[in-house]
């Protein structure tokens, strides 16, 4: 791509290091510019008309666009590359894993990680506390349904990596900060090796 | 496409009212065969073998193969058509509403939709009832944020319909039945009348 991309991020989010992941995985050069969530630095008045009208990263500015949600900016770099399979069914395949991700997954492995590890558990409202035992069944559910699907595959679709594995890697990785114990999932863990082992890996910390 | 489509699915939800839609929209034939969700026919050995591990629906099946997620079975049925945009940039314009949807109107609008309209408030358990007001805010923020979005334009993405458009209307058009109140939001209104205009356009109903 002859223009210029910026990653407007966090870096401790899964969804952000999801795009530094695919660019890395594919040699694409990136600019990183950090905000504060914390402090509400993706919801002042500028980025809301800006970057992203939902007040959220990742935001991929490519050129002078602006493309939020992290899959789909993941999509945009890979597209036509070896990490989105060209055939009608994979390519479908390969979305559903990555809808998948961001339903079942996301919120409840990602958030419990954000409770726990960001915002600490004392700090809870009421409601997020009643949800707490809900995201560990639905987390946990969501590890054992990809034990099983990895039990006889090495990726989640077709033969090769793909944009799902590294959607789905991205918390699956550090879903013990959330409090998840990833010892009970072999074949995710084994998985987990994998996707570290490519080339041009790059760490969630770098 | 040569291969028999089977619609697993339950007939009241917008998830599998989409994949209906783009079908009609594109001409294509589905067979239907539905399933009731409220006792627990997507939770069977027998589903959860064969159609979904995730035990829910909208599943698309192609032939002997399977495409759980609504949006990823839409993307299957509508690649190469007219209904997905062949530009990069639009192409993961695309996929960022269809995400956005999945994260931040579905979770909000359906959830609120299938509690009021099918479950009803009596039935809710506390930890739902305490979220009631946090899905109704959610809910409103993301039809705000399409109304400012198509204050501009016709359509979602680019200059035409596409599966964002689609996606997002499923759950958008029954808003009510949440308890939203769609007045509030016009250019809303008057892009559900232009999706409702569409050559072969088919009703949640039918």
């Amino acid at each position: 791509m002859s223009e210029k991309l910026v990653l407007h991020e966090y870096a401790a989010s899964g969804n952000c290091y999801k795009v530094r992941l695919t660019a890395a995985l594919l040699g694409i050069r990136i600019e990183r510019r950090e905000y504060d969530i914390l402090k509400g630095e993706t919801r002042t008045p500028e980025f809301l008309q800006k970057v992203n009208s939902n007040g959220r990263i990742p935001v991929l500015q490519a050129g002078d666009r602006f493309i939020p949600e992290s899959n789909a900016a993941c999509h945009y770099l890979a597209d036509g590359s070896r990490l989105i399979p060209t055939d009608r069914f994979d390519h479908a395949d390969m979305l559903r894993w990555m809808f998948w991700e961001q339903y079942n997954h996301e919120p409840n492995i990602a958030t419990l990680r954000f409770w726990l590890h960001e915002i600490g558990m004392e700090n809870l409202t009421e409601a997020q506390r009643l949800q707490v035992p809900l995201k560990r069944e639905g987390g946990n559910a969501a590890l054992k349904l990809m034990d099983e699907h990895l039990s006889g595959r090495d990726w989640f679709v077709a033969d090769d990596i793909s944009l799902a594995d590294i959607c789905l890697y991205a918390y699956s990785h550090v879903a013990e900060e959330g409090g998840f114990t990833l010892a009970g999932y072999p074949h995710v863990s084994r998985w987990i090796d994998r996707v570290q082992a490519q080339p041009n890996y790059l760490p969630i910390s770098a």
